[in-house]
Parts: C-alpha cells; sequence; structure tokens
C-alpha cells in the first residue's frame, strides 16, 4: 500500500475543489470518501477503513482483479498502438465478444466509453434508415456528449436540462410499479401491451413529423430510471412497432451488459430469444475500469454506415491493450462463474429483500435480477408516494457503517444494488442484516414520535403495523 | 515477445472484415501492416521487420515507455474506480497540468478521448455564452462524435457528409501558402489580418443570425488540413474579434500539445504570451497511448456550466490509473528533456527538408516546427498544384523501405512528421536520406519519360531542373 496517500484528506478536496470542475459531483458531498485501494468487493479510505461496495458496476469482476490487471501489464509493455494496424487481440477479442450474442449481432466498434458507443449508435441508424428522429425513454440516460443529452430525459428534464429537441420522442417508460400503467390495474401481459403501444403512437408521430423513425434507444433494464425491469414481451412488441416504422432498435447495456443479470450475458435476452436488436452498446463493465466500450450490429448496418465514404478513426478505440483487458474480464466471467454466482447470489438478496418487505412497509417493490436489484421505498403502500428523504437518510447511515448503497429513479426514492459480481455470501449477509437493523431503527424512532403524537392529541394510532416516516423530504436534512 | 502473433496474417485480416466495421480503414489497405510490439519510434512486425515510426503522436515520449508503464501497472493493482471519490492522482495531476498553462486557464475535468473533451467544450461554451453559433476553420477535424462532426469541414464536406449545419460558420483556414489569401501577395503581417478579419465578419454573421457567437474552435496548429501553421498574431486577432462578439476561444491542443512543438508546450502559446484562450482541449499524446484527455478552463467558465445544477459525470474520466499514467508521460517529458530535443530535432529535420527543397523541385513548401513538421508536394512551384499521387507514391516506397510516414491536407499532398518525441539524430538521417533517394528517383524516372517523350516529338526540354510526374493522381496507381 505505498505511496497511495501523498495529501492529507483535506488538502485533497482542497486541490480539487480548486483544479476539478464543479459540475463533477463528489458521492456524500457533505462528507466525501478518499479511497486509497480496493479489492474485490472492498474499497479502502486513507484510514485502512474497509467499505463494502454495493454501487459499483464498473470493476464488475472485482476491484484490481489480478488476471485482469495481469493481461493489462502484459500487453501495455509491449504495444499499444491505434487499430490501423492489424493485431491479433483486436479481431480475437471480437470474434469472442460477437460469438456471445446472436448470429446477426456480428460487426464491432470499439471506442472509449458509453457515450462514444451510443453516439455512434446514433449516426449508424440514421445513416441506415435515412431517418433522424429517435425514440427514447422518460427517465433515461445514455451519455453526457450534446448528442445524447438531446435523447436523455434524466438530463434534458432535470436542472442545466433545455427540453427535448423535437426530433427526440419520449415514451413513458414500462414501470410497472409506479409509471404511467401499473400492476394495480393490469396484468403483466397488458401493461406489455399498454407500454409498447405508447411506442407505436410516437413511430405514427415521428412519421408524421418527418417521414420515419431512425432508433428507438432504451437500456434493456432502465438502470439511473430506478432499476426497473419492464414486463415480459414489451421489448418483443416495441421492436415489432419500431421495424415496421422503417426504424432499428437499440440495446443499451452500458449498465446491465456482461452477465450483471445472471440469466443472460445481455439484459435484452430476459424479453426472449426472438428478441434481438439491430444494435447494441456496451461499456463501464467491459474492462472493467479500463475505458473501453463498444457498438455490435448488423453487418448491413455496419456495410451502409461504410458505404457513405466517411472513415470513422477512434484514436484510442480498439488498442491492444484495452482488447487485452477486455478478454481477460471475459475469461474472469467465465472462468469464476460468474454469471452462475450472480444468479445465485441475486435470487438470494431479492429473497432477503422480500423478506424485508414483510417486516418493513417502508419497502413498497423489490425488483431486478442477478446483481441488478432495486428496492423501491415509499412513504404508503396503497399510494406509492416515493420515499426520498428515507432513501437519502439509509445510505448516508449505511455508509457511516461502512456500506455503500445509492439512490436512483425519478424520485431518488430507489436503493441500487449494483456491486461487482464477486458479492459474496458473507457480503449480502452484511448488507442484509444492517438494511434491516436501520429500517427497524428508523421505525422505532417514528413510532416514538407517533406515540407522543397520539397522547398528546389523544388520537389512537395502531402499533402492529410499523408506520415509515411521513416527513416530507425537505423536512428531513440529510446530506449526502 | 512470448505470445505476440496468435494469428497468420492472413487470418488476422479475414478476421478483422469479418467482425470490425468497415468504416474502420487500415493503414496501407492493399498491403496493411501487423505490428506486434512496439519501442521507442520502432514498430515491428509479425517477422520481426522493424519500422521507424513518423507518424504516432499518440504515444507521445516513445512507445511502451517504461516509466509510463510501470506507472500504469502500479495504480492498476491498487485501485482504478471513478472521480467520485476523492483521488490524490487526480488532484495532483489537475494542479500539475493547470501549472503548466497561463494563470486563468485553472480547472479541469477529465474524459476519455479528444472528441469527448471538445464535446465538453463547446457544452461549456453554450452555457457560458448563451449563444450556440460555433465558427470553426475550413478543413479542422475536431473528433468523431455528431457534435464535432457538425463542426468539422474534413468530415462534413467529404463523402459521407452531410454539409454544415446552419449554426457552423466555416473560416478560410489561415494558410499562407495554399489558403485564400498566400504569400504570394501579401506579407505575413498583412496575411495574419486578412484571414482573421474573414473569422471578424463570421462574428457579424453569427450574431446577425442568431444573436451571438458561442465559440471560435481551432487547433492550434492544423494537422489534417495539412500541417498548417498559422502567421503570426493570427490568433491574437481573432480572440479579439471573437471575444467582442461574445464568444469564447478554443484552442484544440489534441495533436499539437505536450510539447511537440519544442519551443512551448502548448502550440497557442507560439503566438505570443498574451494570447490565451477561454478553453484548451487536449487528447492523443496525453497517456502516451492510454485513453486519457481533458479540458481546461477558466473558474468563470466552470461556475457558470456548474450553476446551471446539471451533473457532469464521465465514468472513466479522471480516474487513478489514467491520471498517474498522464502524470507519468509529464515525468518522461521532463526528465527526458525532450521539449529540448524536439527543438533541436526539429530545426535538424527542417534544415534537412530545406536542404532536399533545394533540390527536389516537387517540395513546394516546408513547413512547422519542433516535431510537427509539413512538406508540401507540388507539381509546379508557380501554380503551387498539388502532388496528390506522388505522396501517396512516396509513403507507400517508404513504408516498403520501413518508415512510416502519411500524408494529409485537402488534397492529400502534405507530408506529414509526426514522430513520438524521442526520434533519434540517426531516424532523422533515415528518414531523409529515404526521402532524398526517393525523390531523386522519381525525378530520374520522371525524365527518362519526358526524354523519351521529347526524342518521339521533338519537344526540348531542359534537363537542367528536375521536373516532377506530371501524370494527375488517377493516372498513378498506388494503393495506399
Amino acid at each position: 500500500m505505498a505511496d497511495t496517500q501523498k495529501l492529507r484528506k483535506q488538502e485533497t478536496l482542497a486541490l480539487r475543489k480548486k483544479h476539478i470542475g464543479p459540475s463533477c459531483k463528489l458521492f456524500f458531498k457533505g462528507d466525501p470518501l478518499k479511497i486509497v485501494r480496493a479489492s474485490g468487493c472492498y474499497m479502502y479510505d486513507e484510514e485502512g477503513r474497509r467499505y463494502l461496495d454495493c454501487i459499483n458496476n464498473v470493476c464488475h469482476v472485482g476491484h484490481c482483479h489480478p488476471h485482469v490487471v495481469s493481461a493489462a501489464m502484459q500487453q501495455m509493455a509491449v504495444l499499444n498502438t491505434n487499430c490501423r494496424f492489424l493485431h491479433d487481440n483486436l479481431v480475437l477479442y471480437a470474434e469472442r465478444l460477437t460469438s456471445l450474442f446472436p448470429d446477426k449481432l456480428s460487426v464491432c466498434y470499439f471506442v472509449n466509453s458509453g457515450s462514444e458507443a451510443n453516439d455512434l449508435a446514433i449516426r449508424l441508424a440514421r445513416t441506415h434508415t435515412g431517418h433522424r428522429d429517435v425514440i427514447t425513454l422518460d427517465h433515461a440516460y445514455h451519455g453526457h456528449v450534446t448528442s445524447l443529452i438531446d435523447i436523455s430525459p434524466y438530463k434534458f428534464n432535470h436542472p442545466g436540462g433545455e427540453g427535448k429537441p423535437d426530433w427526440v420522442h419520449v415514451a413513458p417508460v414500462a414501470d410497472i410499479y409506479r409509471g404511467k400503467y401499473t400492476d394495480k390495474n393490469y396484468t403483466l401481459e397488458e401493461l406489455a401491451t399498454k407500454y409498447a403501444d405508447e411506442v407505436r403512437m410516437l413511430c405514427e408521430e415521428a412519421t408524421e413529423r418527418s417521414g420515419g423513425v431512425s432508433i428507438f434507444f432504451a437500456e434493456s433494464m432502465q438502470s439511473c430510471g430506478g432499476q426497473i425491469v419492464f414486463p415480459p414481451g414489451y421489448l418483443r412488441q416495441v421492436y415489432k412497432h419500431v421495424h415496421a416504422a422503417g426504424g432499428v432498435c437499440l440495446a443499451d447495456e452500458v449498465q446491465v451488459g456482461f452477465g450483471r443479470v445472471g440469466s443472460h450475458m445481455w439484459a435484452f435476452q430476459t424479453q426472449g430469444e426472438d428478441v434481438v436488436p439491430d444494435i447494441v452498446t456496451l461499456g463501464k463493465p467491459m474492462g472493467n475500469g479500463h475505458p473501453v466500450s463498444a457498438v455490435i450490429t448488423t453487418r448491413e448496418i455496419a456495410e451502409n454506415f461504410g458505404a457513405t465514404g466517411m472513415e470513422y478513426f477512434n484514436t484510442f478505440g480498439g488498442n491492444p491493450v484495452s482488447a487485452a483487458v477486455a478478454n481477460a474480464v471475459l475469461d474472469v466471467i467465465e472462468n469464476e462463474k460468474l454469471m452462475e454466482h450472480a444468479v445465485m447470489m441475486g435470487s438470494y438478496l431479492k429473497k432477503e429483500f422480500n423478506r424485508l418487505k414483510e417486516k418493513h412497509m417502508m419497502i413498497g417493490d423489490v425488483r431486478g435480477q442477478g446483481m441488478f436489484l432495486g428496492i423501491d421505498l415509499v412513504k404508503d403502500r396503497e399510494t406509492r408516494e416515493p420515499a426520498t428523504a428515507e432513501a437519502a437518510f439509509i445510505n448516508k447511515r449505511l455508509k457511516e457503517q461502512y456500506v455503500l448503497l445509492s439512490a436512483d429513479g425519478p424520485y431518488r426514492n430507489v436503493l441500487k444494488f449494483k456491486s461487482p459480481l464477486v458479492f459474496s455470501m458473507d457480503d449480502a449477509k452484511e448488507l442484509v442484516d444492517k438494511l434491516d437493523k436501520l429500517m427497524t431503527e428508523m421505525e422505532m424512532a417514528e413510532k416514538t414520535v407517533l406515540d407522543k403524537a397520539s397522547v398528546n392529541e389523544s388520537v389512537s394510532i395502531s402499533s402492529q403495523q410499523p408506520q415509515i416516516n411521513r416527513k416530507s423530504p425537505s423536512e428531513i436534512q440529510v446530506k449526502v
């Protein structure tokens, strides 16, 4: 651990304030963490305190996995240049990667980030279809470059956003718990159709506006939107509508790909074997932290893009080091059977979260699969009013207990679990146990408040059913 | 060199055709190179043949420099995570990097590529100025994402391009040799003013169209445009005009930064100490091949961007490994005195290229400084008609002699020299010697053709002055 800490934490923070753009936010900004090393699912701060990492979906096979580090080291010492030269790493990785997809997805472009991948996907789709309009899902986030802010309601509808451009059409996200249509009124089958019909109507709107749709853009499970799992059959119907309108369909697997969902390598595959997107984008976990990402598409779309004559050159994209690192990540997923592990751990965690749901009324919904799970916190199970401040409070308190979790979704009330895949049974027990105790404490505190209120106001309140904190988010002062 | 070659070259090529998008072009596509290792200024193919690398402006301090590799290895094994946690590498590098700029450029954003940097720069400028219009230079290339294709005439005016959007204004590049105004008719001082006035007029045009200019975008020396060095005083006047119109000025140092020009760390500094852009973008050489890039700007622009409330999060940007690598690159530039070396080698090469110019009429112009040099090939020194096919022929023949050089510019007639900075005197002699012999051979061959023609047609042609090949590009079959 030699030389991992050169400055005192306050000095680091001061230099950061001086030289790093204020738009780059720290986690827990009231008391940010200084992390100096990490291994597996654990991060260590400057005092050697160990944090259980339940949020890092980039260091996918575990922080600093030796097999990945070793692959990077070996290649870095030998050659790191651009892909205008032939190199085995690039083509062997491309062959291996495409073998993990349905046959028609056979052509790759290697880039450096999910943003570069998603931007290129828009270019591919526009060239292929001749159309410009994009259909995106509400609350979606697809990246930080201009073209992706344009199609990310998570950005353009929030502070600093400028609303949607006219070529963007926003479909309600197929969130069966708190979306436009919910499981209160419809069966899953009906929900799939209801939400898919919304996309069909936007296809018509786009066709009316400009003659057609270029691309339907969606994460296969929506992450920033609140760990949303679409109802079965949804993507099948959507893809049919979009194809009928002349558009192509994209599966953004930047956050949910590479076996995170356990049952399948790619989350779109959970919607059925016959559900095949035309373009898939990959990112975060692909290099376990190394900047490498990719676009996978069909021969036809790639040929049409190539036929324009415009070269696509990405300086660092597909260099031998990035390819070696990405290849090593696949090795680890296979060798350590991390998908099987994700299935096992995911079902254990989901069962345990559901057990907590039976005890704690603040848990409105438990969803997801594999190592992509969400706990939707509510103030009231009937109204499903989001418990935003409670989520922030839980994350703050968990951090004080050395567990890193986050909250997201339009109301920031959904606890997001997306740890490295090497999360162990002991890790799971630690997380569940701490969550359980914390929720119990919150309920006890609330009960005390309510009991006092009932004495004061002579109102009878049932103590049978724990009540969650009824304060509005603005009343609870939580700094995270 | 264990295990650097897993496939036969033809197998590598076949897999590449199968799985890599056809828009990703190979160098020397008729007979591409398979490179398996590299060191310093040399690349080695699968047969162990050594190529002198005169084109790699990414592996800036030499391929696989052990100090850089070692820094990457050490950090990779300890921690690689995102910049939402405090880390010393990030802030110490930011402090060191900004110390290399004029005081007002004090705030950094770390990203993964020049494209991500330039895209973010547009966003910063638009937020800061409230304007949308961009002024760019003709033949410029600023990156591969949608927003940058829009401002890159090198892309939008070429095959597959869709022309310029209405918010983009293209100024003639201040190319004093073959631009709109040249040294045939004007002094350098007049040229600076003439070209700057073109930008002033576009400021007026933009203001008329939409109320103002957001940003003036230019490489400090234009690379893809043909190794263009602006006349002294040009940027000073341009920046004045753009500021007067409410816009900000960007120096794209992705290709020319980090001491390549020798005399200064940043190429914009060659235009005078008082010439200070508002935003600078960095890329290619920053990590010696590792994907790391940056935007540097003023506190005021950064604060205005932050004030919108929109977070800027870049998953891999500013991770501890990228920062360690970038820091090591600065170490090497300093420790090995590579800027001084670039001054010395650059002036030697320029002197030698000018010596060749005295011998070879096909050399119309020698320009640049440090390790950023261009040789503009002409069919006729008077008309300056570009010798496109000759440039392609030279690069093909040099490659057969194990020297890698490339051609660029709107006519692809400018030999581009942009080697790693560790290019040695022996390397320089090898390059100059091979260029010299090759040009002599070409002239001899041409002379033979002309002599025959003169006998056949009884036309007297002076043999005093070597004539360059008069065939048009399409007549000479050169596959590169």
